[in-house]
C-alpha cells in the first residue's frame, strides 16, 4: 500500500512532460547508446554498451584501447566470454593502443568450425587489378595494407579475413561491371557498408574481393506527401536520420550503431533496433530496392509504392539476406512523420505474468502513441545498481521481480501524458503495477534509459557473461529463464532483460570466471529449449558466419534446402559473400 | 470566407463523438461494403461497390440477377465497360436469375489473349479419382456438375473454366498428398480460396485440377499478449475479424469481400484494403505461413515472433504470388488491438496540391491517429450526387473542385476530436481546406462514407465505364487525370478517386456507351503513362490472368526473368496455377 501511495504520487507529480524541454526526439536519441562520430566522442559507457550487446561470442579474456574516428578513452573488459561460440572457437586477442591499431586475431583459416577455402574461387591477379582500375577510373582500387585491415576485420575485432583488394564503387554501373567480371573469372566477393555486422557477415573470411558501397551515399529523392525517400545504398543511416529531420520525417530504424552502419546494409540484414515495436520490420518500411545480381545484372525493383500487387515482390528476397543473394545499390523507404511528444515511465511488477498483462494494457490504454516496451528482472537491476556508478534505484522504497520502462511518442504532448497517468492509475489499482514514476525531465529519462541500457555493461563489469539474443513467444521467454536457473543452480546468476514489445529477450548468463563446465550446460540446451518453443536463435543480428551451422535451430531442413535452391539461382557460382548464412554442407548438396 | 465561418461552426458544433455511440468500429465495418452473409442480406447497392471497385474488364453490357447465399435482389447493370480488358476481349453475357444460375461465359478457350492449354498437363481418368477418394477417406472429392459450376466460375462471371474435379483436403498432410500425386501424374491444379479473384487468378482456366481449402478453417491458436493469431488459410475473413472483436483486437486489413474471401487468398494475392495506411500491407503483418510446394514439400515457416533474422525469409515468396509457387495452408499474423474512438470529417479543397498538403498536414497532426485518407474529384461528387438517391451534399453552400474524407481511429475519444478540430482549424485558417464538416453520429459519417464508396456504383448508372486501378506517386495521381482530359475531350467524363493516403487511384472515364475509338485513346496509353512514372498497373488485385501479359509494365524485364527461374525451381513441372501471373513466353524461356 505504500509503495501505491508513493507510486500515486510520484504519477501526480510528474507534472513536467518531457517535450517541455523541445527536441525530445533528438535527446532520447542521443541517450541512446550511439557510435556517432559526431555525438559519441565522450560516450566510451555507451560503447560499451554497444559492445556488449553485440552478444556474440569468440572474445574470452582481453583488455583493449579502442581508437577510432569515434573513441578516445581507454578501458578494460575482463572474462568477456559471448555465448554461442561453442566450446573452443574463442582464443583471439584483440589489442587496440591509443598510437594505432596492432590486432592480435584467431586466424579464421585455422579453425576447424569455418569451412575451408572453397577452392573453385580464383586468385586476384595484376590483370584483374587493371581491369579494375579501368572501371572505376583509378579510384577507388584499394590495395593499401593498412586501410584493408580495417576492411578485413570485424566490428567485434573477432574474425579476420585476408583480402587484398577493396574496390569502392561510386555508380550502380560500377557495381554491376564489377560483379560480371568477378563472377566470369570465379572471384569471391564480399559486399560491405558500415561494416557493423555482429555475426561476421560483412569482413571477408579468406581473401574475397571487399566490394564497399560507402561512397554510394547520395540521397536521391524525397517526397514531403508520402514520406517516401529514395537513396543510395551507402547512406550512412544517422545522416539519414538528419535529413529527414529537417523535412518533418524520421526513418523507421534507429540503431546503436547508427553513426556507422549504412543503410544498404541494413537492409541486408533486416535490422531491427528500437523502433520495431512501432514502426515494424524493414519488410513492411521499405518499397522497393534496385540491387545487383552476381552476374552484374541489375534488378531495378526501385519503386516508390504503397500498393504494387504486379508479380513476385522480389525484393523481399534481399531483406536479410545479408547480401548472399545480391548487393543492394539504392533503396527506396517509407517514413514515419516526426511527432514532439515523448514519455517515459520506469515501473515495478511482482511477477511476469503483470508484465505480460500490463504489455496488453499498455497496447489497449496507451493503442496509438506506445513506441517502447522493455523489461529487466531483479538480477539485471541488481547487478547494474551495483555495478554502474551514479545510478540509483528509481523505486527505492523496496526490490521488485521485475521492472518494465514503457516509452510514448505522439503528436500532442497534453493528451499523451492523460493517457499514460490514466493508463498508470488503472494499472495500479489492479494491482498490476506495485510502484512507478513518471520521467519528470531530460536527466530523470536519462538515468531511466541507462538502467535499462548499462545491464550489458554492468555484466561485463561482474565477470564472464554467456550471452543469447533470441525471439520466443512472450509466455514462454520467462520459462527459460527459470529453466536455466534451475540447471545451473548456485554456479551462475542468470539475468534477463529485453524488448518484452518484441518477445525478443537478452538471456545473459554471469560467472566471476569463464568455465567449459558451465558452457556444456547452456548449450547446446539453450538452442534446443528454443527451437523446440519455435523461437529464433538471432532475433536481430542475423546468421553471417557465426551461426551459419546452426542455421537449423530456428530452421526447418526443407526450408533451408529452398534457401540454398535460391541462392544457387541468384548467384550459380557461389561467388556472393560465401561462407555466410547457409551451411556450406546444403550449398555444395544443392 | 462565408465557407470559412460556416466550416468553422460545423466544426465547433460537432459536439457528439461517434464513438459515443458505442461499437462504432463495428459500425465503421458495417457502412463499407460487405459481400457477408450474414450482414448483407439487404445491401445489394453494397454489392454494387464491391462489383464496381473490381475494376476490370470483359463485361461489356449486360443485364443479371444475382443470387448466391447473400444477394437476392435484382439490379441491372448498363454498359459496363471495365478497362484493361484490351479491345475485343470482352464478349462474355452472364445472366443469373432468381431461380438459379444460368451463366453464358465467354470461353476462355477460345479467346486468342489467353494461352493454350499446356499440352503437357496430363487430364484426370478414374485411377487419379480413386487415388484422391483414399486419400481424402472419400468426402470432399467434388464431381458435381453444379458445384463444380460455381468453383470454375469467377466472382466476376467473366471467367469460366471446365475443371471436373475439386478437391476439399482438410489437412496439410492431404494438401501435400494431393499436390505430391498432381506432380507426378503432371496434373495441373488451381488453388481455391474464397475464390474472390478480381483478376481471373482463383479459377481454372482449363481442366484444372481445382484444390479448394476452405475445409481447413480452424483458428489453432491467439495470444492476448503479442496479439498473434495462428489459423488455417481457409478461415474467412470476416469470421476472424469477429473472433478477434472478442479478443480486442482486429485483423490488420478489411475488405469489401471479407464475407467471403479466405485468409489464405488474402495472403496469396497480399490484399490491401481499407486498413493499410494505418497498419501498412501484410508483408509487414504476416510473421509466418505453412506452405505446400508443387512436390507436396511441405514448408513449416509458421513463426509467431516479431524478430527473426534467421537466414532468407521464404514466406515473402508466398505473399502476392497467387498460389503459383505453393499453396498457403496456414499463416501467423500480427493483429493490432482494437481502439474505441472513430470520427470522420468531410472536408473540400480547392485544388490537389491543397489535398496533397492536408495529407503532409494529418500526418503530423493527426500523426498517430489517422486511419484513413480518402480523396474524390467534383467530377465524382457531381455523379454521386445525380445518380445515388437520397444522398446530400454535405457541403451545400457552394461546389469545391476536390473532396477529402479523414478519418480518425484512437484509444481515448476526448483526445482524438480535440487534434482533428485543431487539425481542421488550422487548416482552414493556412487556405488549405474552404469548407468541411466532422459527422456528428453515425448517420452522417455513413452519408460521408456513402458519398465515397458510392462512386463506382454511380458510374455504372450513369453509362459505360473504364476503370484503372493504379498507384503513382502522389504529385503525379492528378497529372494523369488531367491529360486523360485533355486527350479525350468532351467524349468522355474522366472521374478520379481513391485512397490518397495510399497513393492509389482509381481512375474511371465514363462515357454514355462504349467505344473502340475511347478506348483506343485510353489504352496502352494509360499504361505507358503509369510505367513511365514507375507506377502500378495493379495496386491491390494482382495479376492473375487477366494481366499476365501487361507484366512487363510494372516490372523491368529482367525482374521478369527472375521472377520466372524462381517459379522454375519451386515448380519445376508448372502444374501450379497454370496460365496466371508470369506471362507464358517467359516462362518456356526459362
Amino acid at each position: 500500500m505504500k509503495y501505491l501511495t508513493a507510486a500515486s504520487r510520484l504519477l501526480r507529480h510528474s507534472s513536467r512532460n518531457l517535450s517541455d524541454l523541445g527536441s525530445n526526439l533528438q535527446f532520447f536519441c542521443s541517450i541512446r547508446p550511439s557510435s556517432s562520430c559526431t555525438s559519441a566522442s565522450n560516450s566510451i559507457s555507451a560503447h560499451i554498451d554497444a559492445i556488449a550487446r553485440l552478444s556474440y561470442p569468440s572474445l574470452r579474456s582481453y583488455e583493449r584501447f579502442i581508437q577510432d574516428d569515434c573513441f578516445h578513452r581507454k578501458f578494460t573488459l575482463k572474462n568477456i566470454c559471448f555465448g554461442g561460440s561453442g566450446v573452443g572457437i574463442l582464443h583471439s586477442l584483440a589489442r587496440f593502443q591509443s598510437d594505432g591499431i596492432r590486432t592480435h586475431h584467431r586466424n579464421l583459416a585455422s579453425t576447424a568450425s569455418i569451412p575451408e577455402r572453397n577452392k573453385s574461387f580464383a586468385t586476384i591477379n595484376s590483370d584483374d587489378i587493371s581491369y579494375f582500375n579501368k572501371v572505376l577510373g583509378g579510384r577507388g582500387v584499394v590495395q593499401d595494407e593498412e586501410k584493408l585491415d580495417d576492411a578485413n576485420t570485424d566490428w567485434m575485432r573477432k574474425y579476420k579475413g585476408s583480402s587484398k583488394l577493396m574496390l569502392q564503387p561510386r555508380t550502380t554501373q560500377e557495381v554491376s561491371q564489377i560483379l560480371d567480371y568477378c563472377n566470369s573469372r570465379c572471384l569471391a566477393v564480399v559486399p560491405q557498408g558500415g561494416n557493423t555486422s555482429l555475426v561476421g557477415g560483412s569482413i571477408p573470411v579468406y581473401d574475397e574481393v571487399i566490394i564497399n558501397v560507402g561512397s554510394m551515399n547520395n540521397i536521391l529523392s524525397f517526397d514531403k506527401v508520402s514520406g517516401i525517400l529514395v537513396c543510395e545504398a551507402g547512406c550512412i543511416l544517422e545522416n539519414l536520420m538528419s535529413f529527414l529531420d529537417n523535412e518533418g520525417y524520421i526513418m523507421p530504424l534507429d540503431l546503436g550503431a547508427k553513426g556507422s552502419c549504412q543503410i544498404g546494409g541494413n537492409i541486408s540484414t533486416n535490422a531491427g533496433g528500437l523502433r520495431l515495436l512501432r514502426y515494424g520490420s524493414l519488410h513492411g518500411s521499405v518499397l522497393g530496392l534496385e540491387v545487383v545480381l552476381a552476374n552484374g545484372t541489375v534488378l531495378d525493383m526501385l519503386g516508390t509504392l504503397r500498393k504494387d500487387n504486379t508479380g513476385y515482390d522480389l525484393k523481399h528476397l534481399f531483406i536479410g539476406s545479408e547480401g548472399s543473394l545480391g548487393i543492394v545499390t539504392k533503396v527506396s523507404i517509407l517514413t514515419p512523420p516526426k511527432l514532439p511528444s515523448v514519455n517515459l515511465a520506469f515501473l515495478a511488477c511482482e511477477d511476469y505474468l503483470s508484465c505480460q498483462k500490463i504489455l496488453v494494457e499498455a497496447k489497449t490504454k496507451l493503442g496509438e502513441i506506445l513506441s517502447a516496451f522493455e523489461f529487466l528482472d531483479i538480477n539485471a537491476m541488481d547487478l547494474v545498481l551495483k555495478q554502474l556508478d551514479g545510478l540509483r534505484d528509481p523505486l527505492p522504497s523496496s526490490k521488485h521481480n521485475f521492472y518494465v520502462l514503457i516509452e510514448t511518442t505522439g503528436s500532442m504532448e497534453s493528451h499523451d501524458k492523460e493517457k499514460l497517468e490514466a493508463f498508470l492509475a488503472q494499472a495500479i489499482e489492479s494491482g498490476l503495477l506495485t510502484d512507478g514514476v513518471v520521467a519528470q525531465d531530460i536527466n530523470q529519462a536519462s538515468s531511466f534509459w541507462r538502467i535499462r541500457e548499462g545491464v550489458p555493461e554492468a555484466l561485463l563489469k561482474e565477470g564472464a557473461v554467456y550471452k543469447y539474443d533470441l525471439s520466443l513467444p512472450p509466455e514462454k521467454i520467462y520459462d527459460l529463464v527459470e529453466e536455466m536457473r534451475q540447471r545451473l543452480g548456485t554456479a551462475a546468476n542468470v539475468v534477463a532483460y529485453g524488448h518484452l514489445g518484441d518477445g525478443n529477450l537478452h538471456l545473459n548468463i554471469s560467472t566471476p570466471q569463464y568455465d567449459d563446465n558451465i558452457l556444456a550446460k547452456i548449450e547446446p540446451f539453450v538452442y534446443e529449449w528454443t527451437s523446440k518453443q519455435r523461437g529464433s536463435i538471432s532475433a536481430e543480428h542475423g546468421i553471417g558466419l557465426m551461426k551459419a551451422n546452426k542455421l537449423h535451430y530456428s530452421n526447418s531442413a526443407e526450408t533451408v534446402q529452398v534457401m540454398a535452391a535460391i541462392k544457387k539461382v541468384l548467384d550459380p557460382s557461389g561467388i556472393l559473400n560465401p561462407y555466410k548464412v547457409l551451411p556450406t554442407s546444403v550449398l555444395s548438396q544443392s
